[in-house]
């Protein structure tokens, strides 16, 4: 149980948490603190936050709790805003879609206080945006990575991992690397060929005309289109060699489709897409019911 | 009213057209046919066609409707099968997902007959198949493009359209290629990149590791990659011209983000990204009850 949260972003993934801690039971009193005080107001007012604070500093300041649901990009600059009040029985996170760049900018910000600092990763989300499109049951069923290094404090770790587990999530522990390449993998680059699919669509002429037409198909491939542009460009920026890497991968095979496409080789293109709808469809979704 | 549907492809697409059709007190009597004969009698038990026939000549013999839901390289030679019992009293639909192709074969195949015929291509569909998983639903509040040609007679082409928006459909006529070119953008090549994206990932050391990590924002952007893929071979092969323009253009899409994001281009990638979320927030799913 917390005495107080510190929340710094009042958005939608850093609502939704404060709304589940407190559904949780978990925290008696939320502080919170966005760049822009609309939000923070509108946070209030909608009963997500207890107070409004001025400042990332003040919204830190006291909590036994802090999450910093900011962009990446914005994540260094925030730590170093509260370093002075961060303490070793202060539980710091971000919900960060980055985590080899966020773990260095955690490192230069935090120094001999990077130990209160458990990088985390909630693999949840949706297109909304913004306090009045968060949920309490956000996270829940979902899964969180963290990825500690060596200088945090075990006990921060296991409070983190005991935190996410009482909001319904299961909790995997990997290293900032193999989680950007994961999530390059997984999510970083499905959202850039989303983008490039909707962008080549709005370049043509009859563009338009044809997404007139468009079906629960293309609705449910370029869902995540609509995402933040300032949240996903900073996302592209942190994680850009390991989407190199994927966009390389992807460009090969989507040769392979073309390639036997052109050559009208009728088997060969069917057993490519054999092989996607096999793999798609024997996939599942992981839930925190599931085993790991 | 139709005294008899003769439907040719008793799968998800043909069995949820004939449960449709009769939801909607249109037909008396169903008789399917099937290339698998599992699959007809399946469509029999379940109750959506009343008599199985032995081929598909046998299916349209004597019937004033017929549904060929045959993938699109079947149509040509299907038409050919049951032109002999094809009359000017008779409707003969298809439910193709590509269309210059399909008036092509119907030419070559039904001749002097041809006014019968109206191409048709509901743009709905689901990853399942098969009879079990038809619904009297799947056609409601979904677009119907028809497509049809100089010779079709008009009185069908009347009667078509009367019949898909019975069943809660709103129909759009186009010529076949720019059918073709507009299902090339919004469907064909979704379905081409979300193969390309889910063998990429398949074809990783640590791949299937990486796809337990994967949430809702892949599961919804691949959705489609579990398609059929006889039925998606077909469609790939036959809007190959159009699908070449599109992956075209998509790839120049695709080099615009990458270009920025290794150019460190912040400013330009926000654009860019930026100019997708726009356009699909604002992109609503046209359904029946809209205005065209």
């Amino acid at each position: 149980m917390f005495e107080q949260l510190g929340l710094i972003g009042c958005g939608l993934m850093g609502s939704s948490f404060a709304l589940a801690l407190r559904q949780a039971g978990l925290v008696k009193r939320v502080v919170g603190y966005s760049k822009s005080p609309s939000t923070t107001e509108q946070a209030r007012q909608l009963g997500i936050i207890d107070v409004e604070a001025p400042s990332a500093l003040l919204a830190a300041s006291g909590a036994d709790i802090v999450l910093l649901a900011v962009p990446v990009a914005a994540i260094g600059p925030t730590l170093k805003a509260i370093r002075h009040v961060v303490t070793s029985e202060m539980l710091v996170m971000d919900v960060g879609s980055t985590k080899a760049d966020v773990v260095e900018a955690a490192r230069e910000a935090l120094r001999e206080r990077i130990g209160s600092f458990v990088p985390a990763h909630p693999i949840a989300g949706a297109e909304s945006s913004g306090p009045a499109k968060a949920r309490a049951d956000l996270y829940r069923d979902r899964q969180v990575v963290l990825t500690p290094i060596e200088r945090t404090l075990t006990i921060r770790l296991q409070q983190a991992e005991a935190v996410w587990k009482a909001l319904g999530c299961s909790v995997r522990q990997m290293s900032p690397d193999t989680h950007d390449a994961a999530l390059a993998a997984i999510s970083h680059l499905p959202h850039m060929l989303a983008f490039a699919a909707v962008n080549a669509l709005d370049g043509q002429p009859q563009g338009s005309e044809f997404l007139g037409l468009a079906g629960p198909g293309f609705r449910d491939y370029s869902r995540i289109a609509a995402a933040s542009p300032e949240m996903w460009r900073d996302i592209l920026l942190a994680n850009r060699a390991e989407l190199r890497r994927q966009a390389d991968a992807f460009r090969l095979a989507l040769n392979a489709l073309e390639d036997a496409m052109e050559r009208g080789d009728a088997q060969q293109l069917e057993a490519l897409i054999a092989r996607a709808s096999r793999v798609r469809s024997a996939w599942r979704m992981h839930t925190a019911g599931a085993a790991l």
